[in-house]
């Protein structure tokens, strides 16, 4: 392999040659092999990074702090990094030190050593830009590695969370308008309970998502203010009192979303509480997602000798020994998807807890796991819209069925009998095998004339 | 045991004659005798069933639902159970039906046969009041008890929890405005950092325990959100249309708390992600409070072999052992309930996933885990902030040694000499076990004029 | 109240004069206001830190430590304590110092006192028997608290857990053995599988909770090591050299456990791994009563609109507004107390993870939660046992009439005809609505008689 | 890109003709695309899913239930797949299915088309070897999948994860005894203690790895425990009768381990209680590696305004912004997998809990985060051994002086002068800034000569 010398304030090293990084990128992969075949850091890190060192160059060149040609450079690096152009010269995994201090650094190597390629200079040279001094200037890792995180999950749960959620929420939503007028069995305590429609079914899982995504939604209240401008420890040593909010401006503008400057950057070092929000939001959604799914696949289940109220699409052979089987996995993975979101939430809330003085060092195993969530959740709400969510039909031969021999209907005499009488009938019923009409007719409680106009499924989902 | 015979579908079961409760209530306590010494319901639910049952009383009165008189006997026994003189009549524990059905029940029959010995009448006999036909009127258990679930929490929100941790969290915004002026070493990663004050520090713990509490008050917004009217699966099948609202409207009339309908009962019977949503929080707030605590113990660790910045109340023998032993003991206390918190939260966001088809019957122990969760933080915020907030002070001998000996304050150099040379003076002093000062002199790069003009500690902390 | 005064090395304080408590019991009371009504120390946590100091007094006696006459003081007050005489005395909760010196401090002094009593002393007077040196003789609260937190939760497992749990698991076991001749559906993915009989879907429960019992019964091995004979940070500083041995040997023989002095004292004092690995069984104990309560709750659904498979005890009303309704309670006790064992071993293990040097000072939030769980599992498994397990008994009528319908009896074709030829009958099946013999006979692949002979589903479930 | 037809119980489908999978697995890259770039199984499993199917052949060539010829191609491809050659034709994720079926599917369809092109057959053909008749003969993805998240587990495990934490645990306990003469502070609460050894502080840590092992070791005799024999629901139907233990015993002795058939196969198939244990001993063994790693970080924290007490190795450069910093890197890298693997043990005990009836539909997840805690617990282990733990050393300088300032030496004089006299000493000394052996001598207890005798630090740290 073609090295060539890099330095550091440790001393020399050898990197790739045809990589951009620098020493303090090279000691890290060598100090932190952990998990790298999955845990090296993907798209929206990289590109929240160089959305930030392209901000605070043009912050830092408004404010005098940096000469234009300086920033220039760093910006056209800056480009090629948020575009995904040097991907590959970001090879340093979550598991790393505490701060993200060497993912700041390896972008500020590569940003250096790319803007001194442009300007025709030596890679290593650190001149005419220098990844402390120039790329890094007025920041710290301190400051821009949870700067970095804000942004990569503001962008992600903007571009690909809300849009997958939203798409299959808006899926629920027309089957529940589609099947307002199904009446079918209600069930409490997994016991036969009394009518509602499948709408309304339908229509409580679209209110449940809602309600998680706007948990998640109010969370980005915290996630758009960002440390930068708080440097070390908060202070905000070294950069120029105006950095922090002018970054902050940049950053708005790149992203279009509404990022500003946190109002307390000793809070905003020191822990996460914006990120274990959003983590919780998440996991909330998560929840309301699992009971949608669960009730998918057992008002689905059967065929033949379970619920069997709804179809859903078939998808794939269902097993590898038992011929013609179809099940519910499109249930399955959403739901194996919301527990991983459960598990990284309890990382993450742990993670939050454990900050010391000015600095909260689990930053980058919190990103992560947020990451994560965000991720599988889209992914899988993607797929169980298209390949379930869109093809939930009624099975109205066995909702009609249950309907008809559900004893819960007996609810609607009470204001007419009384609870006590219409206990009796539903008992009766139960214990002699009989129809509901059968046994209140049987009871003398109630005519044949009453029965009729009193026990009628659809005007009980709708009463008033 | 004198007893009387009470009645319910099941047939007669004796109760002990002093007790209002009816046959439901004791065969719950017959049948469910778990936990039985810690886990009976407390003053808030009770006290949030009685508002219910007032409130629903006057609601269906209004409505034509049920006679003056009638509603006239439900309020006095309600009225009894809000001001907690019937507390010994709801024997019931958490871990009973998972709707919360039999305390539903206890309510109605407590209510019921009070209302019925108020009136004159023969305990048990039903008449004038009847538990389910008057008490229950237009309710069910799947309505009422996630609505009592609500009620409590906010009560025991605004009554006890925010006013405790506010009063900690203006002691400590006291402390930090008190010693704003004590400029001390920062720390990030546990080793020494570039300078803070006291007061930024502090201030740090107030903006964290701000969000935390903002957080929690968000979490209100869904807890307004009341299911009554939804009766059994959210129809509100043998409500009266307006009964919801107009139940909601008198219990915010009576606690002064903006409870409203909820917009899709179903929804609020068979989930209860506003409960998720508020333990999330408390386990937000709960981990900035650790933070705060773990940091106080950390400044106060010593007397002699730690970091010894702060001195914090000697309010107890430390040890049975160790003569003379002072122990951080509010901070121990106060991180005890951090984690119970977070353990409670667990139980909830897990039970909140476990809800099939129109309810979700994990119902008494969410709300349990959310009280104590409220109750546990409210008090130890209490103790802490009398016995431990209040009575921090810094140790400035020891605060100024450490920033006299502090190496990072080279920091202020990289504006003047570069990061690279700067790091150079701050490993020659370590090394050689040199004071800064004499390190940048040694190191050629700066004269004596520039190092005490340059290394301002106080300066540092308030750059720009 | 009256009151007489106590003091200790931070001076006097007036204690009520009916009390054997002394100076630091009373000042906990007063610095821990926390959680007061639900979180004092229960009867197991007494006992044991009676059975402690008595054991303590009898070796350091026979070591020469403590005169006879003392230790005979000693013990006759800690026996008092042990038999639950002077429980009244001990009123401190959960929340206090970290590492439970003053409920330590407690027992030393309600034992002192009490002592002193019998001696015809003055009580406060410290004389003949002293709280510190003579009752907590050669003891820290460091190694004591952590030994009564073993032996507490040694003997609630043995007593409490373990018949509870067998209780039912022996239940279950009789009904798997009554049953294995009930051949019914199997389900998996919630659709219909290849058969197997109700004896053997019961047993898989059985193996479930025996596994469980096993994990819980392999944690015993830590917990009978004592933290005894450590003192303040594991040396054994004060404490005659086999006084942790001689200890251990006296609590063995006192309570029928084998305990031993632990081999690593500074392990034994700063982390309660021993605890986390308990507090993880009985978790995974839960989740398996958790899957097993589903499985019957859903087994049972209906009466006519769910699986309907199995019938379970009528306990309760199930509802305050449809008459007549039945639910699975025991089943969501039991689930939800499952729920809370989850949540309390999140707690466990989370304090077990923040020890710092020689101490972990969340001792007292980890044995509460690992108790609370042994309480809470005993009792639900004590009232399910009752309630429902007995009472479960087979719907044979439903449960032929599924297996009729089951089209996956056409596994047992496979090896006849081959997985693809079989997966077109049992498609044909489902979408032309045949039974499956009709389905095969129109395929040409199977006669009537080969079918008749190859699906047998008494055979399926015995294959070989 | 060129296709071919594959086929199953749905229909044809084109297949990238360089591949050598079949329909099922394209029909699952199609319909979960879900994490794509990190969630792709790895190894373990697909080493697994090889072996299994190596021994399954070699078991039905034994039975007489498949020809010679048919089992010798199906291992010659099998071998392929355990020596990593075909990994590239396993593309699922782990969010598909929750029985793994379609990884089933994946690997019977490798196996039979790399088995037909190796006899000379056209793939897709199905001919003369087919993947459910022939591959997966006498097996189901019930008992299959199962049986391969054991056997991945136990390798991982014994070739990963014991090696990477016995050196680690090796180098500890050989700094344990190299240090064994360093006398130093004990802290409790954070507060200065009595004496102990650096040898025994380390050999602390030492021991509750030790625990964590043993924790881990101990699940294994869960994981031995193999479903294979159980098939579609647990009875074995299709299976020869004594083809479980065939194949478990061909699993022994291909991979060297005490594979067995698992004594309930129900059980093995509807729960995975050994993975939860194994997960929860896990937790426990990060829990240990965190009290570990953060007393590293605050013994070695300053360097000049922390603790100091040790040196650890200086890797990298600390911060971007403050010169010469060095932080704990490794410290943070190793807890922050710590709280990962809790994040993961979260995941894993719900997904245990899930299970419905016959099967557990959470298997992929379970098996995925077992094996993520394995990697990255063994990873961080091994570069926390080789760059941190192996350069521990004292800073005698500060341990000493820390040692000499330690008021709680006067611990040893209770004994002489009882505990509140003792007490007395040292709060004088603490209030007036006395050393403990002035104020010993102040207060007229102790005579100097007395003091030298009994103040004795390293007597302290080896009482008897």
């Amino acid at each position: 392999m073609n090295t060539r010398i890099e330095t550091d304030s440790m001393g020399p090293i050898e990197v790739p040659a045809d990589r951009y990084w620098g020493a303090q990128t090279q000691r890290s992969m060598h100090h932190f092999p952990i998990g790298v075949a999955r845990f090296r850091w993907q798209r929206p890190v990289i590109r929240a990074l160089g959305l930030l060192k392209k901000a605070a160059a043009r912050a830092n060149a408004e404010l005098g702090e940096l000469p234009e040609e300086t920033a220039w450079l760093i910006e056209q690096a800056a480009d090629e990094v948020i575009e995904g152009r040097l991907d590959a010269h970001f090879p340093l995994v979550v598991f790393q030190t505490g701060s993200g201090t060497q993912s700041n650094m390896n972008a500020n190597e590569v940003i250096a050593n790319r803007a001194i390629e442009i300007a025709g200079g030596v890679m290593g040279s650190k001149s005419p830009v220098h990844p402390n001094d120039h790329v890094n200037r007025g920041q710290s890792s301190n400051d821009t590695f949870p700067t970095a995180m804000h942004i990569a999950v503001v962008e992600e749960l903007q571009q690909r969370l809300f849009p997958a959620v939203l798409a299959l929420r808006d899926t629920l939503h027309a089957k529940a308008q589609a099947y307002d007028h199904v009446v079918k069995t209600g069930r409490t305590h997994l016991q036969d309970a009394t009518p509602i429609t499948l709408g309304q079914e339908i229509g409580s899982w679209v209110a449940q998502i809602d309600f998680g995504l706007d948990a998640v939604q109010a969370s980005l209240t915290g996630l758009y203010d960002l440390a930068i401008g708080g440097t070390a420890v908060g202070t905000g040593l070294n950069a120029h009192p105006q950095f922090g909010e002018r970054a902050a401006e940049h950053l708005a503008e790149l992203t279009g979303h509404p990022f500003r400057s946190a109002p307390n950057k000793f809070f905003a070092l020191s822990a996460h509480d914006a990120l274990v929000q959003c983590s919780a939001a998440l996991r909330t959604l998560a929840g309301g997602l699992m009971k949608m799914a669960n009730d998918v696949r057992w008002l689905a289940s059967g065929p033949r000798c379970g619920i069997g109220e709804l179809r859903i699409p078939e998808n794939e052979p269902g097993s590898s020994i038992m011929p013609g089987k179809v099940n519910p996995t499109q249930c399955e993975a959403l739901t194996m998807v919301c527990v991983q979101v459960f598990g990284n939430d309890a990382a993450v809330a742990f993670a939050g807890t454990q900050g010391n003085f000015q600095l909260n060092v689990y930053k980058p195993v919190m990103v992560h796991n947020v990451l994560e969530s965000i991720e599988l959740l889209a992914d899988a709400c993607g797929a169980f819209d298209r390949y379930c969510a869109q093809g939930i039909e009624p099975n109205e031969a066995v909702i009609d069925e249950h309907l008809e021999r559900n004893l819960m209907l007996v609810t609607a005499l009470n204001r007419h009998i009384g609870y006590d009488r219409a206990a009796q009938i539903a008992k009766k019923a139960h214990k002699e095998g009989l129809t509901l009409r059968e046994a209140a007719l049987a009871s003398g409680y109630v005519s044949a004339e009453d029965y009729d106009r009193w026990i009628d499924p659809l005007a009980m989902t709708r009463p008033g």
